[in-house]
């Protein structure tokens, strides 16, 4: 892995349908899966936050991770996450991904217990060493309560431990200086650490990340609009960042939709994730726009409310 | 259960001894066990954080609870901790944990993924409604990052859904108010839950919580010191609060050993469960005084540490 | 200061009655110190957190910190409030307390800055050393966001430069080590700080606090009925604990006062203020509840709230 | 104010240099206001964070933004913060800077007291109405310890309370969603809040910021290197991106100056202050490199740190 170029465009982390029952709706998610690819993205990343991978159990995940490796068939690489408290749940959790065919894993820092930083790096070595796949650190500090600093996650990136970070810590500074630390935005390709990729979570600055020198995004909106996401990173690439931050422009307008739960009677989590997933119901990508338990439902003005936003991006045609 | 008393009394969260390997030490568990019953407990929290539930593999967890619920054999109510990030997952935990044979289920609210109160009841009733064993609540902020509030502890404890509180939250305020409107000290029994079992996991403020209106205290230290335990618990509903607070002051003392690791070199975590767990080896109960990945280990000088304060507090003979 | 005996007993925090124009009202003030005075209280502290002192101008501190001390006239110790961001901005409040005659300081960690715990250190040597005047240490997380830890109270106590500590931290048990590791509830007297006085900010944990051997309490609900805060005191110290439970558990009902104001439209701090200002003027000591700006203020429902508990706990007349 | 264009471009926090005896050293502070206008900023925020203003007596702060002020005379306008707990004592500041000549106020929410977004709202109307001049909100969660949601800036920029935001939040996204509600980058002047200034506090993504649509930085880096972010700036307003970034890299890494000193031994605030502090020193333009009380001072070997930076970004001669 470590000549090859790093990991970058488009990877969108997977929403996981559910039926009524709650099972995973494997039809719907072959149909996202096929969303996702006919709009040109780079690679997926399976058994993420936004797939809702901390709701689902064991035999759960299996089903969505090879429905999505059967699914994708090589077209693009799929990356899965390996969500779990300490380095023992994850490794049970690396063999069963590698078994399915994962191309990589994602893994965050331990939680639930509280772990050192030398702990931290000893529980990505413990990873990338047993599971044998390419391993990207998963900066989540909104659900993890610990950040990774820049210091421990160049450390892991330059003796090859990481294959790439997919930041969601939302600190854009922190990342701007682990690029320069890498060699700069241009400069890192003769660095030590060459095909490390850095993949930002943040959605609503993408245009950013990528001008800074990120090398791809993972945005939980691009499971709506995977095609508005792909032209706003070849816009950048292409060198007309006038027309990335149109886009960007817009697609911050579409994420409003994730404001569709009222706040004084769910968590944010449930609106956010119930509003992507209803936004493909409505786009005729999912059967149903359940969440998983204990998440409350979206009720009908917050899917009337979800249903605006799209019309509002041109996803859906205006009345 | 509605009619039955409150379980009341000391009930050590059992540490999980780990052999070289980092397999469960089966043997080492067992004599655990008989030290904590033979020291006079009360019950059993099998599973619970300072058992390393977050580092055990699910098959890990069985053989842990097997072994507890094998060699109490009834003795004492065992407790069968179900902790994962949210209800599916705590499902199945809990599920294995009624066919081996446990007394009841601890759970705490969901985690890594943020929800809403109304989200966090549904979550309670849910594994209550589906497990048809007594269910208690744990209050761990500092793992959980929510704190449950006495309004949803009290509608969940009148309404039958929670069986009991394990409280680790250090919210001694909060906690004197749930007494107080649950019928205050005296006046529990005839209130609306009269079976409600209020359980503090703050082990250096025993006699003062029992003093209060707990009707118990769930301590990782009782691993060292069960007896010690059982004699300040006796002690106070015995009215003898001056032989308590003297007891009390040498456990706080003997607490000590947690401060074993150096705070620049590995977590709070390990270097707690480390040290409770090399007490146990060099009281002859445990072989080994290991801890999970990735998790650091004591060093020589963390473990003259510990046996200084087993000297200091009487459990070992001072040279 | 070395050899007197440590600071003990009620002291509450003094509330500071302001008018319709927000300006400190020194009549109401003066029946508020009368009211405590004559309740039995052992000390007051003005200018404190519930004395609004973060709201008050330099020159409103200066009438409310002048309207306390010639009031109480030597009754009774007054300890003032020196609360700002550092150091530099202390010493003046400091210096302008010792001219109004205070009897000792209450200062914070900084705030607003962050700061190592060594420069902590030197900020409470540098305050005492100026300053001339016993020292307290509050320790108040909510508000300052760090916690002084046991090993730096300690080492300030030891050393001299604190004359004792106002916890407000809530954590129970971190104070019972410092309790134990400067002697113990009865060996304190004979240890290397025999005078230095532990204040318990925890007004629901009194009896518990004063059992694990704090030295007094600081309650704000101290304002609206110090006579039962007395009589809680007296019960224990008089080793009637049973009577210090039920006193406790009387005060802890009437605590509910601060659930006055709705959460959805203002501060849990407005609401708690402004709860115990209400209580004051119904008691007949305040002219005003009025709390200062940017505070929303009470409404008609939430001040009936206020009354419905000074009659559920025998302060007003039942109707 | 309202239709006059949007404060824009560069506009350092003036750091305030002290003597040793930790006085307002005024000849060094015109000498940075000269090096800070000779290097082609727009404007100067005096007594910001930046600036110590946490650590500033009254007193001191007059000096300082007097100082300021007539060193400026006049050439770019000053903008003076009103840092302090609530909105009574922020009053008395405001009234303070609108006398000695301030352009516009710079304020925090309140902190140390909890206060609710209805009343953090009040609290800046408070200080518009009093102060007759433009205000800039100062969203700086690190210090203040509440973050300004997106709504309560839209509602104060529109109803005209504020004139501009200070973005300290590191919140990206949070800021593209206002930069997008207010119009988007190229609409916003014919938006509701037309002449609303959004200037950055993340000195580590200035091109990001700036390509996202907002009008200007706030760099602390600013002070040591002014001329390096007017062709930053320079640069995306000419469009020439590729130059932004280049120059943008330069100054992350001239910004690694901060980590001089060692964490174990003092706070990051002391660090990055005492480190733009002896650069400024080491650049000819203080006399001391100073920080106010009770900051740990920066060691040889951290200001040796400090120089190695300055020369790697070619600000001192390479020897």
């Amino acid at each position: 892995m470590s000549s090859s170029p790093p990991l970058s465009g488009v990877v969108p982390p997977v929403c996981t349908p559910l039926d009524a029952s709650g099972e995973v709706d494997t039809a719907s998610l072959a149909r996202l899966v096929e969303h996702l690819v006919g709009g040109g993205v780079h690679g997926l990343f399976a058994l993420g936050s936004s797939s809702e991978v901390a709701f689902l159990t064991d035999r759960q995940r299996a089903v969505a991770l090879d429905t999505v490796v059967e699914t994708v068939a090589g077209r693009v690489p799929v990356l899965a996450g390996v969500i779990d408290m300490t380095t023992p749940r994850v490794l049970v959790h690396a063999e069963a991904a590698r078994k399915a065919g994962a191309d990589a894993l994602v893994a965050t820092a331990p939680f639930y217990a509280r772990t050192h930083p030398r702990e931290i790096a000893a529980h990505f070595r413990a990873i990338r060493s047993a599971a044998g796949l390419p391993l990207y650190a998963y900066d989540l500090p909104v659900s993890v309560h610990s950040k990774l600093s820049t210091a421990l996650v160049r450390e892991l990136a330059e003796d090859g431990t990481l294959a790439g970070l997919k930041d969601s810590s939302g600190d854009e500074g922190g990342l701007r200086r682990l690029v320069v630390e890498l060699g700069g935005r241009h400069g890192r390709a003769g660095g030590a650490a060459p095909s490390f990729s850095i993949l930002t979570g943040s959605e609503l600055t993408v245009d950013a990340a990528l001008l800074a020198g990120a090398d791809g995004v993972v945005p939980g909106l691009g499971n709506v609009d995977p095609a508005g996401y792909v032209r706003l990173y070849d816009a950048v690439r292409g060198g007309d960042l006038e027309r990335a931050v149109e886009e960007q422009e817009r697609l911050v307008e579409l994420f409003g939709l994730v404001d569709a739960g009222p706040e004084s009677e769910m968590g944010r989590n449930s609106s956010a994730i119930g509003a992507f997933k209803h936004a493909l119901r409505l786009l005729g990508v999912f059967t149903h726009g359940t969440t998983a338990a204990p998440q409350i439902q979206l009720g009908e003005e917050s899917v009337a409310h979800v249903e605006r936003h799209l019309r509002g991006a041109g996803l859906l045609p205006v009345r």
